[in-house]
């Protein structure tokens, strides 16, 4: 099976890694950056370096770049490969891509996905093996996509480990920025913070633990992968701070008014997330 | 060397267990919980359980209880002890207890520290071998002990695998208001946010990745460590959350405004975090 990456960052080397060494697929590789498709090469994350011309015989396209370019390019290559031809998106919002597509000749040739794995890091270098085994992939209107289509993404994802969730995008967008969106903010916006009061950074390399670096963890991410999505997502990520504000804003006045019952009683309820994360497979 | 460990959790249980291992000293343990002490035995944490008797012939205490907790038991521990026993505490604020014992006739007998190390879990069965090996513990008030008993101190940490830096304890409690408490705030406001808008906890749990893991990871921590923690630190605490809700306000009035300018020149600006971070040695 011709399978075309177009995107070779974290998610997209990854993905490319982990199909070409099952020895079932021919990879090949497309990227904006030179220097990153040499790197891919380099690296054996695909098998070959490729342009645009391969679409048209391709088997399956994997695109894998920032959800605003995802947009602009996605009618193209749609009306670039044949009838057969299976085109999935992985980015992290999908409303305004089901959208974009709706009314293309070539609708029932994509899918609409979001593999729920990755790490702070980006470009080919980071692309990792077994990045998405045992991770959730969240599929959108896959009703609208062909049936012979749908099985051979399945194949693909089967590769991959992942597990499937079909969500409306509407409802997949609202929820991610919750879970991941916010986090994002919540992250930078803390190191932004310690950054700001800490001039010398001495102190910080000596005092932090492993407790902040976690929180922080995410504030390493791409500003070019982030940017788009919060821009795709702004309402839904518009509410979602306007809750954490509201919550951190009440924990503030706990402490000014001195109610150490109340911020006991908030650290209590919200201990059971230990429940809820029970059993996420952890990625570091 | 006769070594006391009072309160058998995450941290008191780890340094027993560390320093039991070296075969170098006797462990006595105490715990106001019988089921801790207990545990913390069939565990093998400790050599033996003991009580309060054996303070009057200890070379070393280490008081590894809540802050608000040990601010109220160390006069009397201080008085039980000999002239020659070490009592150190080991609590993540360190300026009420330095001047709840400034007066103190043993003050000289007194060593102030925070090992900088931890996880989100509690208890005896949290307690962990090489928890502190890499890490930082800061000592306060180091000119105020005895010079034997600074140096019997310094055993111990070596035993331990831990760095120190001394400082002064109103900049110890300054400094890690931003790079512990205010991360904890952050992690369990994140966890409340999202908690109180996914009433379907299955929907979380499905959609949720490692970078949500990560930044909420906090949200586990012990409400009844952390409460009196943010009362003793508690004005350093409000300043940080100033900070950190004006910064989060702001972030929401460039994504109100569209300007994708300003959010990504935020998350540029903040990525150097990276480079502060490398180097923090990673417990997990």
């Amino acid at each position: 099976m011709k399978v075309v990456v177009m995107g070779l960052g974290l998610i997209g080397g990854s993905i490319a890694l982990d199909l070409k060494q099952t020895g079932k697929f021919s990879i090949y590789g497309l990227d904006a950056s030179e220097a990153h498709l040499k790197k891919a090469l380099d690296l054996g994350l695909i098998d070959q370096a490729a342009d645009e011309q391969v679409l048209k015989n391709a088997d399956v396209v994997i695109l894998a770049i920032p959800v605003n370019a995802a947009l602009t390019v996605l009618p193209g290559i749609l009306d670039q490969v044949s009838d057969t031809t299976l085109v999935m998106d992985v980015g992290s919002t999908k409303t305004l891509v089901c959208q974009q597509l709706e009314t293309h000749d070539k609708r029932r040739n994509f899918l609409a996905t979001h593999p729920i794995a990755g790490t702070e890091f980006s470009g080919p270098s980071a692309a990792m093996k077994g990045l998405f085994r045992g991770k959730t992939n969240i599929v959108c209107e896959v009703e609208k996509t062909a049936f012979k289509l749908q099985e051979r993404a399945m194949v693909i994802f089967e590769e991959l480990g992942m597990r499937i969730r079909y969500m409306d995008p509407k409802a997949h967008d609202k929820h991610i920025a919750y879970v991941s969106h916010l986090s994002h903010i919540s992250s930078f916006m803390l190191g932004k913070t310690v950054i700001q009061e800490e001039k010398n950074e001495r102190d910080i390399f000596d005092m932090a633990g492993s407790g902040f670096e976690s929180t922080v963890r995410l504030a390493k991410s791409s500003p070019d992968m982030w940017t788009p999505i919060f821009k795709h997502n702004r309402e839904n990520v518009l509410a979602t701070l306007e809750g954490y504000i509201e919550n951190l804003r009440q924990f503030k006045t706990f402490l000014e008014q001195e109610n150490y019952e109340a911020i006991y009683h908030e650290m209590e309820k919200t201990n059971r997330i230990k429940d809820i994360l029970k059993g996420i497979t952890i990625n570091t």
